[in-house]
């Protein structure tokens, strides 16, 4: 339920446990990896709203976009330059999501690609760009060369801080993680930053269609073959970014960027029996940051766990779970601490899955709510201060198998609309 | 847009023109059939919670129920009831939705329609129940009981404004509508009465799997045949109530029960030149009907209609509709009166639909707001203008085809939080 990182043993496929470390640094963390924010002029006030980070070589890459079939600029962008697995630098924005511009945000966002090559001195196909915000409106392009300018003088290792600021929209803190490892003697790092907090049901795939406004960079030092490094990206999407949801909206923007660019001197590979403790890094950061946005959804009080199980197949559970964790009147509900369960019972019912009334079990943690498809006669009093919680995990039993999922989402209050009313 | 029932004409099979009339009486207007609305002490407040819609003989019925897996006592029994195709009375409580309630709530339903049949005089499976209202209580059986009696001996033909009011739950006003047309000398007469505010976003079946908390209830004096009442209806629905959304959550008890009694003297047959005309009242009271629940919807300030064009085929055209029409952020954006337009681009872009950015053009009435994928650069003064009406019509055009559909739904405020989180 609480998924802030902590250090953790994984075991290998030779029988060994390794030790994942807790770090800060944020993207910055593994080695070779360079980042810095500034603030160029898109958003009015003095807030950061560009960020760069730099790998010392061109790094493996391992990209996914959304599912949305109305692709911004610096996506089409960004997936055409990352095809080939390689990148060393990716340049973002906020305050504008450079969408629905046609030839010019075009334009624009390969503008932006040339001028950080320029910059960097590297080859603008290594380049990713991604941009954020309200969609519609054009770039300042020249406020956005000139701080690019800027950045390529301060990136450093410390710089992950303000990286991690400068890619914020309405979220109200940055998102960072990190891990250590070792290979031998040989420390290995994974971290991340990731932005989002509204228009957030990330459908992602890995070299699918599209874009997002959920925006996220995950970096390595390790050495990681393209191939490889895009199969553990998509499984961990499935445990982390493709399992959140703030208003079921999904955007036009969403990204996700996993770098991997050797400086470590360590390779993972394919059969190699260290592969688990990477993809077990992984998976902890980007648990961490999905879970991260949706703490801070918009106008948010509240964190809430929906686990599925005794689901007949994993696709059935996963729908089961994103009705509930999409639900506006459960999600009202739980804003009010409301014990109105029967909006559960509803949202599983029209969630696709054909679900059996009396099969179902529901638990607020270790409280049951819901028993065989009735309320449950919990005590009231529990249950009311179960709810004041600031962390609520539902525990759905379908009673049908033996498969499970797993959605994090927030609840729905007065703040989401005053704040997208706007 | 305005869907408020007025006079209209008919070109009947024949090529003779028929004209409807808009009348008072909703669904009590046609002859034969007896209403009234008690307060049996359900709700709290002395507030009308029981009504009664008596035929004076066993009625033609149709029905539809929801696709909602999960299905509420009186929801299976009017299932089993009406299965066979007559009905003559419906007995209806607001203020709990029997649904969740297991073996209980079976019997509960069962000694309701008991109820109303010894009270009226008529076999028990002649009773259709509808429950609605919070989910996962119990029905205070006795005092039900008493009101039963009460309404029997009250029932009469100008007792449809109490009843109308009586199955209300959230609804703010009640909902009828009702049109009279000629056969020769002969006056026909469909009407109709409806509740729903939230747990809106109806997907009905005739004979369906489900239930509701949208009910509708529509009577006629005409004489039709059961399977064609039911293609009638079935049609109706996909342009009336499975055309609207609230909030997106189906519920568990939605329920449409359409009525002919025959005692106009007048038959509507298959092949009947008049079919059209029983058709189209059919469709504007349901229309009338379905529209006046999402202008009432829970915390609704505005009405807000969502029409695509140039779709490839009708299934598209209504995916693409309903994607805007259940999109949070657009439906905030309207709330606020924010040209918010890339946030109607993004719902396309998800609805499945294979849109071409390229293709689309929108417009707010007759204000260009989307050209070709991109901002339109309308005068800002004239859309802003626009978006301070409480009716709004909006036009997508896919530009990929011929097809066409229309949703119907309103603004998400802070007051849907605020009603909802009790």
């Amino acid at each position: 339920m609480n998924y802030a990182l902590t250090d953790f043993w994984v075991k290998n496929m030779n029988g060994s446990t390794g030790k994942c470390r807790k770090i800060e640094g944020g993207a910055g963390a593994p080695k070779g990896f360079f980042s810095a924010g500034v603030h160029c002029g898109i958003k009015a006030e003095k807030k950061l709203d560009l960020a760069l980070v730099f790998s010392e070589n061109p790094a493996r890459a391992a990209a996914a976009f959304t599912e949305n079939r109305i692709q911004a600029a610096p996506v089409k962008l960004t997936r055409r330059n990352l095809a080939g697995g390689r990148c060393q630098a990716v340049i973002i924005n906020s305050g504008s999501a450079n969408a629905c511009t046609g030839d010019r945000g075009e334009r624009d966002s390969s503008a932006m690609s040339r001028a950080a090559a320029a910059a960097l001195g590297i080859d603008p196909e290594l380049i990713a760009v991604c941009s954020t915000g309200r969609i519609g409106s054009f770039l300042p392009l020249e406020r956005i060369k000139s701080g690019i300018d800027e950045l390529a003088t301060i990136i450093r290792q410390g710089g992950n801080g303000e990286a991690a600021k400068a890619i914020m929209t309405t979220d109200s803190r940055a998102k960072e993680s990190a891990v250590e490892f070792k290979l031998g003697e040989t420390a290995l790092r994974l971290g991340g930053m990731a932005k989002g907090a509204g228009m957030i049901y990330p459908r992602l795939r890995v070299n699918g269609l599209n874009q997002a406004t959920m925006l996220a960079f995950i970096t390595s030092d390790a050495e990681v073959e393209t191939g490889l490094l895009r199969e553990m990206l998509s499984r961990s999407l499935e445990q982390s970014f493709n399992r959140i949801t703030v208003d079921g909206d999904t955007s036009t923007n969403d990204t996700v960027i996993l770098l991997a660019n050797g400086s470590s001197g360590k390779n993972i590979g394919a059969d190699d029996p260290n592969r688990p403790l990477f993809q077990e890094a992984l998976d902890r950061v980007t648990r961490e940051l999905a879970t991260l946005i949706v703490a801070d959804g918009e106008g948010a009080s509240k964190f809430i766990e929906i686990e599925v199980r005794g689901a007949r197949t994993a696709e059935e559970a996963r729908a089961a779970a994103a009705a509930v964790a999409n639900s506006s009147l459960f999600k009202t509900a739980v804003y009010g601490e409301n014990p109105n369960w029967g909006r559960i019972m509803a949202a599983l019912g029209y969630s696709g899955v054909e679900v059996r009334e009396e099969n179902i079990n529901i638990y607020l943690a270790d409280i049951p709510i819901i028993k065989g498809g009735l309320i449950a006669d919990s005590d009231p009093d529990s249950v009311r201060k179960r709810l004041t919680e600031n962390r609520l995990h539902f525990i759905i039993d379908l009673g049908q198998g033996e498969a499970g999922e797993r959605y994090y989402t927030c609840d729905l209050t007065p703040d989401y609309v005053q704040i997208n009313k706007l």
